[in-house]
């Protein structure tokens, strides 16, 4: 049964082309199809297009098919091109032309967009609180190892002494930023599109202000054309949310496969976490975090994928808005899979606590060196080739007991503030 | 004069290729590191590390040469690898060693950092602003022309009423979308980085606190390494805000170039924004509109741009970010120049009144009309049937008098809705 | 069973994390790697690491498993991390000590490469054949309606007279460069890496031109760290082939969908290859067109997801290349469909050959009646200002009569040559 | 004077959004438009449009103009929109109707074909050249340094014994493929464009064929619309050549950087190369090497920024054409600037002889040893166990002097093979 279906077979093949991966996608959107159907239902009734009794038992009959979704019962067969045509089916074969009612004053196009953007809204918010996790987790191996020291890098050269208080707590607030993209796709999501029917709206008197405040939406999004526009754009808005968030994760991967190296030696995790091999036995191949970083390359890719899709397109519905699906909703899956992931594996870091006193990273306090000199009195540039020449002559003596106090440095974390910033963001 | 000159003169080729065109662009930086310095300057009074005298002698200087840029009278030779360099050696030549001192507890990362983050706000704000007027005048080409019809298309296939109407302001609500973006790029961009030094703070005990107070950054970024990985992601995330807006301006200047064909003829411009020939006098090249596309689309590349440049690296600063510089800070003033052009030519459209009167497009009513009949009591599907019929027997009879009233619908714009929508984005 | 089992049971989720869906796509992959095993194991032989009687039974199991792969009997349990666990498993259960030899002086990297490589010489021989096949059509369809005009626009706007047999054939001629591109990586793809073992050699004295010639490359890559090198990148040079291609294929379908729209009515489709709807007969959406403009749109974007993920990786194997496969070996899939579908569409076009009628398009010919005037002897300049006001006079009569016989107009279509560059680049 | 200018003036600020950089831009492409339009001239003449003495003085003019351009002296004003305007304009002022015939059957959209497809050439050509110059130092380094051994890292881990010869030869070979690509784009770019006209040929009786000849070019592309469709379609192709060999100079620098780093200390370059500070006199930053890796990194965004300015461009010239030019030109002069600055710097590389005397460079040889006792039967697997044992229980001696002999290994470079290799490709 194809919505379209003018009374001849399509062949095959083109069925096969045109439907694509759809069912197996739309099995985690199905769930959404339901509460939007049940919120359009109970509108029809309240603005007299179909009665109470039929409202009734067409939220019923939506609350039983909510069910077997989340028992794994609902199925998608091959005679159905979508979850939307399944759903249509089962209720009308239960209820009969009561069941047919349901698709009053809407279309296809309206069922996918706002079922799409309740499902975006509800990943969106898992993504945060994964966010958040790992968020959790920074800060307190940053409060746990704030006094563990290591080399701070510039260029890759070793320069100056950095801690993994200050390294873990980077990569924390760094996810701060990370959230606001999060928040800014939930809020252009959080706008109910329902009402727009195939781009243009309908002659029906719909109460599209009823539907937002029955699906939850903070807004709706008023202008029917502008609603029909937000396919694509809702994806590509989260799509840049998830690659921000996998900008840092990638990061952080690369930071840990490095570290981890025979050549830096800085950390290392149980063998249950890396991969090696018996002849081997120092390899500890860090393949979760290099998958990690691999998977969020890749969905950094995303919002160019969705780019080149709906790119150039001039304004109403195409075909092509179809493949936005495939690409968004693996990405979303593979964020969350990256963050667990890297949550689960980074809580069994383990550190080594004597990295700095290898001779090779004495020079690292040169310039704590050259700044006493400069608290002294001693104007900066001047200081600086006084201490280039103590170098040279090799009466130069490192002074060891570093003691950084401002804010942010690694004698003063500000762990507080940053955790206070965090709840700001994530509270609003 | 090169901060890292060690004595020895490098080859010429290398400075062309490591400098690149970066004084340039730092003439459009120039004033926000005068602005950062002078907050410096009075940090360095503050905590003691220098005079109160110094510090007015510096400041007093720094605003002189804030008033060179102002007027256009500020240079960077080929002597100066860049603008602190240059500006250090205005300093230093007029104060001397007080000139050097302005350099204490602070590194030209760090400079660069804090410049840029100034540079990007005070953008993202020119951006929003123009956004904004864009804004505006969609939401009144909508008033003025919405009872004028058009074709709404899906699959580019002619199927539903749609009005000028509900095409200017889709875009307007679509624009406020796009700002959220612009807002997330500002609160990243909106955290203090000064005082994080090379990437790992100082042992100088620097007031964070005041020059974010002084500069008007609304927080700080606390975590030293986290402001140094700020350099890069600023950037893209303004990417991401000018590529979102970007997306709309292009999607708009498809519309255009489609309706402005021959084929479409639904609007037109007077000829000084068009180009044609005198033997072709129907031709009326939409130039601006397909440059302002163009534009636009290569803007949206800017994000996988940076991506490319940043990604993979580990922490710490790397000479590959001083490359984010010369992409960001063009595609910044093209989008502002799209805006710009966008906002100028629109407000010239000239519209056809009367599109729907050719007979193709009276099948748009079809719906319409199905409809009555579904209000009339009859199941969907059946209507649907039944409406097929009708047609295919020829007794089919368009119901021209659309009547739209739900929210968001060609007859109920909610133009006041969408206007307070974009006060509240703007306000927050 | 993991090839890299110390002994320890790894999570369940780690394990689900890493191995993603390579099973699935090995299943296309397994052929390769019997070939590879088979050109192996003969080797071995050769240079007496194993007896002619274990080559000899290596080889019968190897072709045993081959038939399997052919009939779909081949599976890879999830106890098998991917087809080269399961086909040492399957050899060493059958053959027991001498099933382990097969191992000997190879790695699993070494395995994925050379059985990634006789892959994609395979599929870049069959994307070849299938651009071939549409070419072909297209050059058939060329000679078919080569007298049929349509309008040629610039800017969209209606300009020049064109006609079918030029639209047609352009896209033909178009592929032929898009060719260059496949046998560029079909090139990149054709040198035997196999023998560099984990990216560094091996110390046995494994024969490299055995095995080159044993399974049909062109040469070998020498350098091991060079063949382990190859890693990503003989996709990436797929990639460039495929998204070539698919430009072609995106812009094509991209002119049928705006051809198609009722405001052009330059060509229709049967029902079977369009959807539509009973209330809006009119309407035959060109959603196959559609779907492989949106899906070669998405393939274009595979270049920059390859580069991604292995950008910026320093020499060596990472596991990140994994991830290489599930990207290159899905848009390989299709862009094969895209071409079948493609060509199994475009067969079936109608064209309006009556186009021109249309008054709108009168001054298409204003050109070539101003050519008219050159021929006579005026100066272009000169002649264009005349025309001008001849026009603006309204005594302009346009000269339908055109007459272009130069080479590649569309007078004079030039298939021959065509076809002839095709074979040209084709028998290379 | 606008070729499009209908006597009415354009806004000033329209003039600088539409015009752009292109007359910069030109300059490096003016000496293309001259070749093209001396063999367009005789062509004119040949064919008989203009006789054999206006041939004469506007080839005359012609050369002189091509002097001027060589010698710097060529200017394009503010009051010409571009190169082709500006020379028209000179020999018209020169040589009065007889300049202003050279316009006679063609048109600018021809006219910037011819000229970017002849500027390709040249490019792609010098930029052969500028790989072939690196690939001779690399192949020469790895022939001088192949006895000296560096550890071969697989996920960044310490794996194998590798060697200097291995390494640079890689980076030799490596480059070869690259070549493939740049060898495409030339192939796709040596087909004669002009004579399409605006994009649908002409009325003239032009002799395709003579100019084909007279040019240079290997043949022809004939049909007149698929010539106007290379547009964005050669500098498409180029842009995968140039990435292609970005990709490679972006993975040796980053292999350098890290190399260079203190926690490998592979590699060192003179201070002229680096740059440092006294206060820190171990650090050397690779700034030369860095800024390659990311100016190739940005290079390989170049593909993606073109596919996103024409993608979903229907057929038909479009002004968003002209804006290819403008990412096209720098990063061909980036990728020749990147070439001569790696080939330059990578001379004085000065290479650690000692590395592996390091002791956790010792499990390096465990495979190797593992070898032997396979050599000397023992099937692989047991004796992977076999030695892992003697590991575990600290009886493992590794057998330092590695005999590498394959094709390809570090014993047997096969310098000459890869050189034969890169001749071949060359020379077609």
């Amino acid at each position: 049964m194809k919505l379209w279906d003018k009374g001849f077979s399509t062949d095959k093949k083109i069925d096969r082309f045109t439907v694509g991966n759809d069912r197996e996608l739309d099995l985690l959107l199905a769930k959404y199809d339901v509460i939007a159907s049940s919120a359009h239902a109970k509108m029809l009734g309240k603005v007299g297009l179909i009665s109470e009794e039929e409202v009734k038992v067409l939220v019923k009959e939506l609350k039983r098919i909510s069910k077997d979704i989340e028992k794994g019962n609902f199925t998608i067969e091959e005679s159905f091109e979508d979850m939307h045509s399944k759903i249509e089916f089962m209720l009308t074969e239960k209820l009969g032309d009561t069941g047919k009612k349901i698709h009053t004053a809407r279309s296809r196009n309206d069922q996918v967009l706002v079922a799409m953007q309740l499902y975006l809204k509800n990943e969106l918010t898992e993504i945060q609180s994964g966010v958040k996790e790992l968020f959790d987790l920074l800060v307190n191996l940053a409060a746990q190892h704030k006094s563990v020291l290591l080399p701070g890098y510039t260029h890759l050269q070793i320069a100056m002494p950095s801690s993994f208080g200050l390294w873990f707590s980077a990569y924390a607030e760094s996810l701060i930023d990370d959230l606001q993209f999060i928040q800014a796709a939930f809020k252009i999501a959080d706008q109910n599109p329902l009402g727009s029917a195939a781009g243009y709206g309908s002659s029906f008197q719909i109460d599209r202000s009823f539907t937002t405040t029955e699906m939850g939406f903070e807004t709706l999004k008023y202008n029917v054309v502008a609603a029909q526009m937000g396919r694509g754009k809702v994806e590509k808005a989260t799509a840049f949310g998830i690659s921000s968030v996998a900008a840092t994760l990638s990061k952080l991967a690369m930071d840990i496969c490095l570290y981890m190296s025979q050549n830096f030696d800085f950390i290392t995790f149980p063998n249950e976490l890396t991969t090696g091999s018996s002849i081997m036995p120092h390899k500890k191949n860090p393949d979760v975090f290099e998958l990690i970083r691999a998977k969020c390359n890749k969905i950094q890719a995303v919002p160019n994928q969705l780019t080149l899709i709906t790119n150039n397109l001039p304004s109403g519905y195409h075909r092509d808005l179809q493949l936005v699906k495939e690409v968004i909703v693996p990405a979303i899956q593979e964020i969350k899979a990256c963050l667990e992931m890297m949550t689960f594996s980074l809580k069994e870091i383990e550190i080594n606590q004597a990295i700095l006193e290898d001779p090779k990273y004495d020079y690292l306090f040169s310039v704590d060196t050259l700044n006493e000199l400069v608290k002294s009195g001693m104007p900066f540039r001047d200081a600086y080739k006084s201490m280039g020449k103590a170098i040279e002559n090799g009466t130069f003596k490192p002074k060891r007991n570093i003691v950084h106090t401002h804010e942010g440095s690694l004698g003063n974390l500000c762990l507080d503030g940053i955790r206070e910033k965090m709840e700001n963001v994530i509270s609003k």
